[in-house]
């Protein structure tokens, strides 16, 4: 994945050149407004909780909130803009010819969760929000550490996006259990 | 297409309603900013330009650009809102669960295309505006009403989007042929 060259170097920086008439190079940094944040987010941006198994934690799953914006990669200056907005988070390569904005440390949510916290989304992607929200709060006050408070996550995660998780289903009821048997 | 309960008419008046601790009931309307509406755009806008084989008009083809967006139903609010917005435009049934505000007619295509050279997009979507908007000041000159103005609004129309347009490839085809046919 080469970003080496000076084309790629400036969109990998969030700038664009832009030729003007007498031909004088000008570089300018691209700036986004919290609208336009918030719009772009409503059409484009994703708040996804994600749940591992993970044998080294106490419960034996990993909580694995992000956020998340993927574009064509002919528009990755945007990602880096983004990235530069938030002052958090990462640009890496998705699928096929896309790139991805990720926020995935609680340190970055907590930035991104206090902007649309202040900046409400306009779309009914608000009200996956405020429950990527819920659990932030709940995994702040280490919730998900225990079998209930686990329990309680996953099912808020599946109400959340489509809600079609059929393994995260598999992972309620496996919970659900463990808790019955005590 | 039922629009007919409370509910229902709410939405589709652009309105959204939110209750207040106290359980009275406020109706707010939803207030799109033009950053809102750009950052909207950029993710899910679309400047489309289609030509149809139409033998009642002089070169056999009519020239249709549009402006839409397209949401599901459930957030049809923001479409009504839009068109509020931009003071034209119709929010219709599309495919499935989805509506479409779609703007057509070339006085709403003025103000959309006027809004969008005062708050300039972000995204490489602003490529299509520019292209759209070169086809739209053609058509206000008549070119779409000469074989020769025609044929360079279909290149410019294949430039667009993702540029897959087999058909309209074939119609740039067949001008050609009439053109060198004198």
């Amino acid at each position: 994945m080469g970003l080496g060259n000076p084309q790629e170097t400036c969109l990998k920086a969030g700038i664009l050149r832009d030729y003007t008439p007498t031909s004088s190079l000008k570089v300018v940094a691209m700036e986004l407004s919290p609208d336009w944040v918030v719009g772009f987010t409503d059409g484009e941006g994703c708040f996804f909780v994600g749940i591992n198994r993970n044998p080294s934690t106490s419960v034996g799953y990993q909580v694995l909130p992000e956020f998340v914006i993927v574009q064509h990669k002919r528009d990755i200056q945007v990602l880096y803009a983004l990235k530069r907005f938030f002052r958090c988070g990462v640009v890496r390569p998705n699928h096929d010819d896309r790139y991805a904005y990720r926020v995935r440390d609680l340190q970055g949510l907590r930035k991104v969760r206090d902007f649309f916290l202040k900046h409400p989304l306009k779309t009914k992607k608000r009200i996956d929000f405020l429950r990527f929200n819920r659990i932030l709060t709940m995994m702040e006050r280490g919730d998900h550490l225990k079998l209930d408070g686990l329990l309680e996550i996953v099912q808020i995660a599946l109400r959340m996006n489509t809600g079609n998780r059929p393994q995260l289903e598999q992972v309620a009821a496996e919970i659900k259990q463990r808790l019955q048997a005590g």
